[in-house]
């Protein structure tokens, strides 16, 4: 697992989370929220750690983002995260906050820190008080070492996933090892903009807090934000990171010469929770990937792999292994970017499948066998300027249709 | 059917369509673009008619309306639609192009009559072309006598739809009878902005363009850019209305002192036909409509709405008869409109369901009960200002995922 690591090269650590950066553990348990799977969970970092989180743009922000959003901004540190699952603690109203408020202070005492210090998650079914019994009990019992295990916070932070997602980066900065892990999960209701879904990422950097924070609004953009599973942003979503700074390198900065390489394992880890989270969509069979590039912008780039991405025609096609360019097309068309319609050229997999305006000549037999695989890449040629971006989702199933027909959210 | 109408009363005749309103004959006939079915359809004016037209915003813009929006700039009237289903001829290039002018030119050709005055649809598969010996064979024959039938026209123009759509309505207008008629398909691909649908309104009212236009236009944004059934914004949307003045009244302009009765008779003929299309959404076993009220501008009632009628979530929690608040309320949060979280007000049919940010009191049982029907209606209250909006759509069910994975467009 550990290499040898040159200047510059970031080593993939699949297997690897949120305790893999120095001075981290983790645990989880069930404390009664679910019927028996695991429903809290921890992270603890030996010392305070620099922090910087990205909530949901969802008006009806849940009580523990606010909580959460309230504290960071004290101190810019926190040294614990105390998650719950089953229950988002969302349109809870005043009771909501205190309880979440309440879940912080009772961590915050087990640990004998401070309260500004514990940030608070949630996810799950909306609308319910929390049993805060039950989670009050559980909180004084968690840090019990039966309950100390990175698999144990995996599997309580999970609502409708049916898989862990997780992994991490090692990398030299200042000749230092310097780790950078994750943990997220997410399945339902995701869509750009943070759908329900968490993100946590720990690392043991040494980084300034208004930086870290910019890398990861950045990386967020680009990751997080480009997933979708079914169009709806929920009120719970959250990444937050963790810097403990116990790596010991010289303090990360924009102006760091080694600047570039932490960000990109950032990036990594992000981009590889993302893709997991899409990958698990409710009933999804496929990841869907979608490449564009040569946008005029950023934003066109992005706006169109977007509408590709979250267009139920598309998603039912490539469920249907149907090589349906014209839905795709339709999509570019109606994704609010004035593309130029003769100058786009869209392709399946390798297969060009429309080029200057018109279907091109391709084996549909080809096409369609290429659609069976459960990785599916789609890309668009703008042909307009510079600018890439990459939408990640799945394919639209009729599980989705059960699993949501009947699962209180 | 024919009551004695007073001023301002406007008389809904459901079973009418475009053939009501003085002067206008229909047909249809199976030219061979389908297998079996009716494919191709006309109405035919005795004199040339003023004319308005709406169409897609996709950039992707199929030939025929290209063809119809350059034709009908030249004298601002038709005389005559020709349609056919089971081919959208777009994304079809320079032949595409050349196919729509040939269907424009030989129907005008039958008909004794300039190009110009020959408005063209289609509407099916994308990106295949035209089987043109096929159409134009048709063409040559469709104006026999054994065509003619409003039946034919309204069964000619559908593609996945499960039934036809139409309504008239009849008013006075300075004392004369006045008769607006009206057809529609869509089912899949259907979304605010146009999606694949098609709406041919007929009149027999004098009336002057550009007002004509601009009722068009304000109507359409109320009911044809209201409803939803996938998200999906089409390649081939249009509603052209003719008005070939045969009813004698004075000509309608805004100023006309009945301009108001005239607007509304629109108004209700293409809410009516809007609505049956949201009905008919693949898959669909409910209408779904969501009123908004209480919005501080049009655009944020409008986009609340049409938040809640989009959202995969609340479509499938609807087929599932769960009264499941948090999706709506959610959806609502992500419309993008700065509510005010605490002011909202949210009831499913009679029982309201959210207030004061947090869910109501209401039975269970008696909200699932409720949505069993096969009409069910959302109700906003955002408590803002004056401003109000209705959308439609409809559940979203296994069939929506069949249909769509199998059927190529």
């Amino acid at each position: 697992m550990m290499q040898a690591i040159s200047s510059n090269e970031i080593i993939i650590i699949e297997e690897g989370s949120v305790t893999l950066p120095k001075g981290y553990k983790a645990g989880g348990m069930h404390c009664g929220l679910k019927r028996k799977r695991l429903d809290l969970g921890y992270v603890v970092s030996e010392v305070p750690a620099t922090a910087a989180g990205v909530y949901t743009t969802n008006l009806f922000q849940a009580a523990p983002l606010i909580v959460t959003q309230e504290s960071i901004a004290k101190e810019k540190k926190i040294q614990a995260i105390i998650v719950n699952s089953g229950n988002a603690n969302a349109c809870t109203g005043e009771q909501g906050l205190q309880d979440a408020f309440a879940m912080q202070q009772g961590f915050a005492n087990e640990l004998g820190i401070q309260e500004h210090l514990v940030a608070v998650t949630s996810t799950g079914v909306i609308g319910e008080l929390l049993q805060m019994d039950k989670v009050i009990n559980g909180i004084k019992q968690i840090l019990n070492k039966e309950h100390e295990n990175e698999n144990n916070f995996l599997d309580a932070i999970l609502t409708t996933d049916t898989c862990v997602k997780h992994t991490a980066v090692q990398m030299k900065i200042d000749g230092k090892t310097v780790s950078i892990g994750g943990a997220s999960k997410g399945s339902g209701m995701i869509h750009p903009n943070m759908a329900t879904m968490l993100g946590f990422v720990t690392t043991d950097a040494n980084i300034e807090q208004e930086d870290l924070l910019e890398a990861l609004r950045e990386v967020t953009n680009q990751t997080f934000n480009m997933i979708t599973v079914d169009g709806d942003t929920s009120t719970n979503d959250m990444v937050l990171v963790m810097a403990n700074g116990l790596a010991e390198n010289n303090q990360l900065t924009k102006e760091h010469p080694e600047w570039n390489t932490f960000k990109q394992g950032l990036s990594i880890v992000c981009e590889s929770l993302a893709k997991k989270i899409a990958r698990d969509g409710e009933g999804a069979t496929k990841l869907v990937e979608v490449q564009v590039n040569g946008g005029y912008s950023q934003n066109a780039a992005s706006a169109v792999g977007k509408a590709i991405i979250s267009s139920n025609l598309v998603k039912t096609a490539i469920y249907g292994t149907d090589p349906n360019w014209g839905r795709i097309v339709t999509a570019i068309g109606y994704s609010g970017v004035p593309i130029e319609t003769n100058a786009i050229k869209v392709a399946i997999g390798p297969f060009t499948v429309f080029e200057n305006g018109l279907p091109s000549n391709f084996v549909e037999e080809e096409v369609k066998e290429y659609l069976e695989s459960e990785n599916v890449k789609l890309s668009v040629e703008l042909n307009q300027g510079e600018y890439s971006a990459t939408a990640w989702g799945c394919d639209l199933t009729y599980d989705y249709v059960k699993i949501n027909a009947s699962y209180r959210t």
